[in-house]
């Protein structure tokens, strides 16, 4: 059995902390703002936040960071150097951030870092893949892109409740439905959607998607329908 | 216990054939190029398809439907009209069109079609919401959009896989996956993003939906930001 550990979360309780409790560590939240000095009792800093916070806290932890001491961000667009100010200490930084289910991407300073987050990560049933922090832009990109994808399903809720009498209580079953299958879609089937669409900027989204969609699949019959959507606008 | 019903599923076993077999109901496909005739044996007749798909069945079955005869089709695209051929027998004609889960949306020429369609859902654990036939359009629009949602999550896919080492052997984890949490991005957030974007044609989509996301939250900021990268094409 690993040892267990001594975890000071920062700022609180986040998923990583339930996590690790759960895998059997001592999880206890630490206030740097007003007693940054209880991390010099813990053998684990776990550090959530955006880029900013995680850098500030680093700056204000520094004096208090040991060498050998673990710390942890779980941000996505930067690497450890946003630890730089407890490296300096010696102390070991890492990251791993959750991209979903319970996949995480990882990295650290050094291989020593690189091997305990890995272990970290296996200890809370994660599966951790090691990145380069050079692909952080691109990686945080993609879950923007994922994110987005709300915005399309919102405004197919938004058309589903003007459409069809009590879907509002469905609506929360619909947010979380799987998405929608696709089907090859005849240009006269497009211009009949289209048409139904009561809203310019739900317009311009379907026929966007459309492109892009017509592009991936070099159907060049969707592209020319495309072409014709824009230059009529 | 409602009666047993003997159902005729042509083109054969659909989703809903399926489940009405699973609900008590005997369920037999019926090919109706090589035998037509056998409709006259069934209650019920369960026409799954395209719309001209299902045109050209009722077609074929004029000749054999009888009055208070069932008649059902799938489609999403049009009402009971496609039976039309069919309801001149006196037939029942009815449709119902599976959403999302367990939910449809159902219409039928008249009152007794209407219970009667609601019913058959009910029994099979769905919940049926009637429409007006003039929202169809709408509706298949609104389904679209949701099945566009995978032109995104294949981009975001093709990002990571080439992005994280191995990340091929989670790829349909991932695709199962639930959309990523929206988070508000400042402008050199999204330049960041946009600028790791290798291929033009992610770059546009990225442009498009924050620019429709913009738009739904009076974002202002982020509008601004899309007509700067408009301009700068």
């Amino acid at each position: 059995m690993a040892p267990r550990l001594l975890v000071g979360a920062i700022p609180g309780h986040s998923q990583l902390a339930y996590d690790m409790e759960r895998a059997g560590h001592t999880v206890r939240p630490i206030d740097i703002s007003t007693d940054p000095g209880a991390i010099a009792h813990v053998d684990l800093v776990l550090i959530d936040g955006s880029a900013n916070d995680i850098r500030a806290a680093a700056e204000i932890l520094a004096d208090y960071a040991r060498p050998q001491q673990m710390f942890l961000h779980t941000a996505l667009e930067e690497g450890p150097q946003l630890l730089d100010d407890v490296e300096t200490s010696q102390a070991i930084t890492m990251c791993a951030h959750n991209l979903f289910d319970n996949i995480w991407v990882t990295s650290a300073t050094d291989e020593l870092g690189e091997t305990v987050v890995g272990l970290l990560i296996a200890e809370i049933g994660g599966t951790s893949m090691r990145i380069d922090d050079t692909v952080r832009p691109t990686i945080a990109a993609a879950q923007e892109l994922r994110a987005l994808e709300a915005t399309v399903r919102d405004d197919a809720l938004e058309l589903l409740i003007d459409a069809v009498p009590s879907f509002e209580a469905v609506a929360e079953k619909f947010m979380a439905a799987a998405s929608g299958r696709r089907y090859a879609r005849s240009v006269s089937e497009l211009d009949r959607m289209l048409v139904a669409l009561p809203e310019p900027g739900v317009r311009r989204l379907f026929v966007d998607l459309q492109r892009r969609r017509g592009e991936m699949e070099q159907d060049t019959d969707t592209e020319l329908w495309v072409i014709q959507k824009y230059e009529g606008r």
